[in-house]
């Protein structure tokens, strides 16, 4: 029996997690999780899972529980996801909370040895050097959670890296795949959150409309498979049948494909370096889909995926204030104070403005991702 | 350096097998060949590759280089082909031999412990459990050529066999892809030999237009990847750009991808688990390629693969029969004596006359071979 422990339980990666425990109820039990503010979803969770240790987001929220479930322990707030992350029983943690919040947990739980499931990308985007030396230090396996690393990561079994040519991430093209860019003008949340393949939470939809969740998956990939940026290219690929590929020296590529069902990556994860069956899955069917669609990539249509190759190559701090403007812009988006292309122009000023450190600690870290907040705030 | 016996070394396989050697001639070093009546041809690669043994098929042809290479040992006939094929100082056979002559030197020469390369697929259509009985009590490496099963061999890599869920074998469908079988009664021969997407040897162009070819890799990758015939699928993909797949119990599918150069595979196969650089291949640009096609097969319209599926299901001496009547027919097609569709009628007249023997001989199918082949001639 693997234990697991899961940050962002209620979110749509975590929910998804669950399902492939509720799948296999003799290999896998939920430890930990946390949860943010869902917690009527919680409660739900609580009573099927019966975790032994449970973290929310709000004292309030966790006082509430702690009458409600007596068998079970309540944390709360930032300690609280750290206590969830290194928790001692389980064997795997599954980091699928959203944003930069996910770097600390990570890295305290590498320290304690756990295999690390990570959905959390900008973990990598914003330290993925002290994150990687970490797993290095205590020879942790970090496996993708991302359908397009895990694609990559599943493609390289019983392959050399010295032998790899490049990694080739494919991008559906997000909701506004079709649209110039003029058509942008004023589109709308709604229109948005709308994206033609992945049923996702709304920040990642909103990140693949912006081609700004191609970009963070591009600085992910450079980080796990210790790629250059320079061999990792972007290929649109509007099915997203093809998850992504690897082109070895030889001329040879190797790809994953599938539906479009998270869960697969996700139990890959768990199961790792296993597979397990999974018979709700449905399966592909190339002959009913009938096409493969592939076009060149246009960082001039994806204004974010060149700001995220610019600053993937500057390092440093440069990534860290990449991905908070796009946080606290797409929230801004979201939340109705900007219009969509606004997105790219916050970003692009915030990267503009930041003096890059070269080999930052977590605290200039954290230091720059709350002076990018501040500034990006400050031009709403 | 890996020293190398070539099969076959005048055909399509063998020339591009000579070529991998000429890339990589701090590698590989060709020591024996075989050659069949191409004896120009032959001339050129003594000079070029130095060969310490060479066969050709005729007693006359051996005399003639014998007097013009006295540093050659020449040899000729099917005791030439075994000397070729258990050449002592090889560590590897590339088997490129045309027919089921290739049966017995793959057997002499599993014997002898070589790695075998086998792009002669009617040796594991015609004596499947002989050859894999061979392998597993020499604990020799067999190692596909054909780039389909190049293609699941990669997509193999690091996973395991109890995983997977099936083999899909793509198939182009052929020079006639696109002709309803009403418009091949009159087909010509030159018409058939203009495959759309691989230069190949007259043969196996027939045999893909007949879909014979894509029955006789069912069968290969029957023994080859030990799958029952329920989970070897074929799908239309008229690019031959996904080389073949496998998918997994997860749900998960792992292709391989290429450009249609048959040196990536034979390449694969002799440096493999390792893989080389191949500067001359050609990179796959999806981009460029812009849409990947796939349709379902249908068995009606392409009979040779029922036939296949039929023999294979069958088992002991009925691929034995199937192979040895597709070999009759489509040479007497290639002479002008058969229309296109007579291949097929043939094919079935002769299975349909067959009695199968379920555990056959070496001798056993050397005389169902020969009663086949009899049989269909006195068809013709």
């Amino acid at each position: 029996m693997k234990i697991i422990s899961l940050l962002g339980a209620t979110g749509s990666i975590g929910t998804q997690t669950l399902d492939i425990i509720r799948e296999h109820p003799d290999t896998f039990q939920l430890g930990a999780m946390s949860v943010g503010k869902n917690i009527d979803l919680a409660r739900k969770f609580i009573y099927e899972f019966r975790p032994q240790l449970v973290s929310v987001q709000d004292y309030q929220d966790c006082a509430t529980l702690n009458t409600e479930f007596p068998n079970t322990k309540f944390t709360f707030g930032h300690e609280g996801l750290i206590e969830v992350a290194i928790y001692e029983k389980a064997e795997i943690l599954v980091n699928a909370v959203l944003g930069s919040v996910g770097l600390n947990p990570t890295l305290q739980a590498i320290e304690t040895g756990k295999v690390i499931a990570i959905a959390n990308k900008e973990t990598l985007v914003t330290a993925g050097h002290l994150v990687m030396d970490a797993v290095r230090k205590n020879n942790v396996s970090l496996l993708p959670v991302d359908s397009e690393h895990s694609a990559i990561f599943q493609a390289l079994q019983g392959e050399k890296h010295k032998n790899i040519e490049r990694l080739i991430l494919t991008a559906s093209g997000g909701s506004f795949r079709d649209r110039s860019r003029a058509e942008l003008e004023n589109v709308t949340v709604k229109d948005a959150l709308n994206h033609p393949n992945w049923s996702m939470g709304a920040k990642i939809t909103i990140d693949s409309a912006t081609m700004m969740n191609k970009g963070l998956e591009v600085i992910e990939a450079h980080w796990l498979f210790d790629m250059p940026y320079e061999k990792i290219d972007v290929l649109l690929h509007k099915e997203s049948i093809i998850h992504s590929m690897v082109e070895f020296h030889d001329s040879s590529i190797i790809a994953q494909l599938g539906t479009p069902d998270m869960r697969v990556p996700i139990q890959y994860a768990l199961t790792y370096p296993e597979r397990a069956q999974l018979p709700s899955a449905k399966r592909l069917d190339l002959a009913q889909i009938g096409k493969l669609h592939f076009q060149e990539m246009d960082q001039d249509r994806f204004r974010c995926l060149r700001f995220a190759y610019h600053a993937g190559k500057e390092g440093g701090t440069m990534p860290t204030a990449l991905n908070a403007a796009n946080e606290v812009a797409v929230a801004a988006f979201l939340e109705g104070k900007i219009r969509f292309l606004q997105i790219e122009d916050l970003i692009e000023k915030a990267i503009n403005a930041h003096q890059t450190m070269a080999h930052p600690s977590l605290t200039d870290i954290q230091e720059v991702d709350k002076e990018t907040r501040q500034y990006v705030r400050s031009l709403l």
